[in-house]
């Protein structure tokens, strides 16, 4: 059905972070404002043009003149000419500390965990598969220990699996997720339900049914029952994916071997080469050196491969298209093989610190040239929201100077002094990321792991319309001296001025209200969400 | 002016954590949960008394026909025999998953920097104090170069300053703090004005007005004008505040050295011996080995002093009523001395992630016998919540293995092979916090830091009900099948099961509930707070 308007323009104020050049192979630190009118094309849900000087109601309506167009609107009780045409406007409101902000991108999430948010104890990455993982994504297959067969339709999945899938969705997009890297489980009729459900309610997704088959580290109960199993079954689920989506414009399907230890070799082998059959190759996700113990499983188990990262080179797994998960403990060797594949790392810090993992060492990565985005990784990570994951990559890189790896880094490197060898700062403050850098990594960092820099994390033209609209809200309206006005009506002091916890007091600039946005805002701030151009949430 | 009644019985599901007894020196890791009825006198705001067994109706009637009370609220328009009491019922709904909970206790929280909440950017502690801190406390006082004299009214604080201020106070009690210690600033009027503000808003608060005297350290805007002028100062505060509230019911004074930097050895001294004048001695806060650059600034200019415990010691401010912040780097002699003196330690790990200033090793603390409380630190904290707090502190917790500092305390012990001295678990596992444990440090914890143990931090018989009523709501509500009943309207989908973020399928245990709380709730989830029997907010 064709959209009773061309395009949809979008007044106010647009903050982004500025894209990376090639011979800027560092984020930049900041982020730019722009205040003004872009317009979104109905057909396709791409920028088509941006006019940063109509930023008061004279130049939008000069603006409005000059490309004929006519508010869709206002116009339903008018005639208008033929040669204008109707386009909808959307107004972020200053008044409200309202501003469009890229969608966030989710690198590494696991959608069947989702009941499990918030439930990992005292574990640690071996015994939180087996005590709370493996459990609760068994259950997403009526009959796990049959063959996949035919059973791929989506009705075939228990309703408690739908309804969590469901939630998921909801609660993704109600926090500015606009696309996520999904894991789901090993069951054909559940991923394929997922992915459904994804298109259905128009979120952004690449949706990997999970290969493991190696029945020496799989439980009895959650496993592929083959190699053959494993392939086939990944083939059917990229099969309905393609059908469901033929021009992939919403979703995709994506190769997800769980991690090497899973994974017989013969089952990573044909992963390699089934992802090459496809034209562009398949994407491809796992997890990589997350935890100490998880890398000496590895080198246990696949003695031959000299690291874990050339476990997945060696079959054909460490690709531009690859999304490494984790990577908290790569040895300088594995970055340069990471970097040299052009595979990128998906960054998941309140997992790592959840499951006490580590501290990935994430402007190494950046100063190496290796794309870097971020995961929630719920439900390792105990929230899916990326605002949270930004916050915690944050704090995190506060807290690497500390660590043992970090000063055995400098000592081996001879720069006890603070110095690292690139740079001349001093390194206790280089490691820290800051606010801008992880936005950055949350919108065009993410864009570029999943392979869509030139689509997705920021509002150039031809990208993509996945945006969000943030409202921050005004400044609290208060008595004018409670002291002289005592009350015992608590209520009368509360109005309805803040939105959720961002406290601004007129003083802020707006880089100030950003990191006030980042250091205590929440799903609450988020006022809508598009995908391609298309409404998917808006706040209730 | 008499309550109308003379009780009120709160009914339905109480969940604290257990009282250490003094044989067991350490948390206990569980969380108790009682289900019935509770009842807090009017005329003192304490409890006097619970029925376990009145969990249902008939048995809840029982119990109120047992007591002779009538409710309140039923019997306005019957009679009532002159041997009835009448009482006010407040449930908790159990098909919204509410619960009881002992009020929130923050053991150290900035009020004037509030308006800095978020606003941190990469700085450490004392480049932050002079970018952040100090310009933003210095407008507290309308004439900061002038004597303190005779401006002790809090009507001579500047209107943003007060505005502020009721801001901390709405946010705090909002995210469930019934009890805050607050550092507010140098100035006498402002200072004071805090005191009025928690009195008139029912908060319970100890006020520290904060001495900074050294001329060498503190900037020329910003300092206390002399010893003289700082010691006076003080006893101004603590004279207006005694005469607000005589008994100290609500609202305490506590004297706040800023920390050993800002404060000349005459003026600690001299702070010391006010302390003493009084009896019970005063309660006095300061900040301790938060960061290491501090540390080496304060052997530099109390050379004689030994350490950095021992400054304090040295001028009699390391007693049990002592609150030290942070002690993120304290040394074993250090601890023992901390020990000796039975000061407490305010734990805040937000602040001492933000700050890149490292993690403080609380399970040695407690090992050791150290009483430990949670701190939100607002600002060097960027959140409000002792919730956050909570979250946070397990958080650390997890990486504390990693650090340099934990790998060279287990190598001068010869426990290499990581077990401690004391226990023989793992040390891995060991130095990780449970979630029961960072709510027993959040509320009994917090109670003994402000030496009131006996009154505070649980729903012991006796105690004073400072409590917060938590709602986490019920499922997500959904259709039967989405894939089935496809629809744009994604606002269908999304009904009003859940309170805020906390995602709840109907299979969780209790327990798994607060841990579900715990990593996903917020302040949407604080329904009532009480403090002293008196309603002193309710979630709008």
């Amino acid at each position: 059905m064709a959209q009773p308007y061309v395009y949809t323009v979008y007044r106010g104020t647009f903050i982004q972070a500025l894209r990376v050049s090639e011979s800027v192979p560092r984020p930049r630190t900041e982020l730019v404002r722009n205040r003004g009118a872009l317009w979104v094309s109905s057909a396709d849900g791409r920028i088509k043009g941006f006019d940063w000087q109509a930023h008061d109601d004279q130049s939008f309506r000069d603006l409005m003149a000059r490309m004929n167009w006519v508010d869709a609107d206002a116009s339903t009780t008018n005639g208008y000419h033929e040669t204008e045409a109707k386009v909808k406007i959307v107004t972020a409101c200053e008044d409200r500390n309202e501003f469009f902000f890229p969608g966030f991108i989710d690198t590494h999430i696991h959608a069947p965990q989702f009941p499990n948010v918030g439930l990992f104890g005292s574990s640690t990455l071996l015994d939180w598969l087996e005590t709370y993982t493996f459990p609760v994504e068994s259950k997403f297959g009526a009959q796990a220990d049959q063959p996949h067969g035919d059973e791929t339709l989506p009705e075939k999945t228990p309703p408690s699996a739908l309804r969590i899938y469901d939630q998921v969705v909801s609660r993704t997009l109600s926090h500015g997720t606009t696309c996520a890297s999904y894991f789901a489980t090993i069951h054909v009729p559940a991923t394929n339900a997922l992915a459904a459900l994804c298109h259905s309610r128009g979120q952004r997704a690449f949706i990997g049914r999970v290969c493991m088959d190696n029945p020496d580290f799989c439980p009895s109960y959650y496993k592929d029952l083959s190699v053959e199993d494993s392939l086939s079954a990944s083939r059917s689920t990229i099969d309905f994916i393609h059908s469901l989506d033929p021009k992939g414009a919403l979703v995709k399907p994506i190769l997800t071997p769980r991690f090497a230890p899973t994974c017989t070799r013969a089952a990573l082998e044909g992963l390699g080469k089934l992802a090459a059959e496809y034209n562009p190759p398949l994407h491809i996700q796992t997890h990589i050196s997350e935890n100490t113990n998880e890398i000496c499983l590895v080198k246990e188990l696949f003695p031959e491969a000299g690291s874990y990262a050339a476990v997945y080179d060696r079959y054909d797994l460490l690709t531009k298209r690859t999304i490494l998960a984790h990577a908290v403990h790569l040895t300088p060797e594995e970055r340069q093989l990471v970097r040299q594949r052009d595979a990128k790392i998906s960054h998941c810090p309140a997992s790592n610190s959840a499951l006490g993992s580590g501290i990935a060492p994430v402007r190494t990565f950046l100063d190496e040239g290796i794309t870097v985005g971020l995961g929630t990784d719920v439900s390792g990570g105990y929230s899916p929201s990326v605002l949270e994951a930004v916050r915690q990559a944050c704090l995190v890189s506060r807290l690497l100077g500390h660590t043992a790896s970090f000063k055995d880094a400098q000592k081996e490197h001879g720069h006890e002094d603070g110095h690292t060898e690139k740079n001349k700062q001093p390194s206790l403050d280089r490691e820290k990321l800051t606010v801008e850098e992880s936005l950055y990594l949350a919108t065009r960092g993410g864009a570029a792991v999943v392979d869509m820099a030139d689509d997705l994390g920021g509002f150039d033209e031809g990208m993509i319309w996945d945006a969000q609209l943030i409202e921050l809200g005004g400044m609290q309206d208060l008595p004018q001296n409670p002291l002289l006005q005592p009350t015992n009506d608590t209520h009368s002091l509360i109005k309805s001025g803040p939105v959720g916890n961002v406290d601004l007091f007129g003083t802020e600039t707006w880089e100030e209200k950003i990191h006030k946005w980042v250091w205590s805002g929440d799903d609450r701030n988020v006022k809508a969400v598009w995908v391609g151009g298309r409404p998917v949430h808006s706040r209730s």
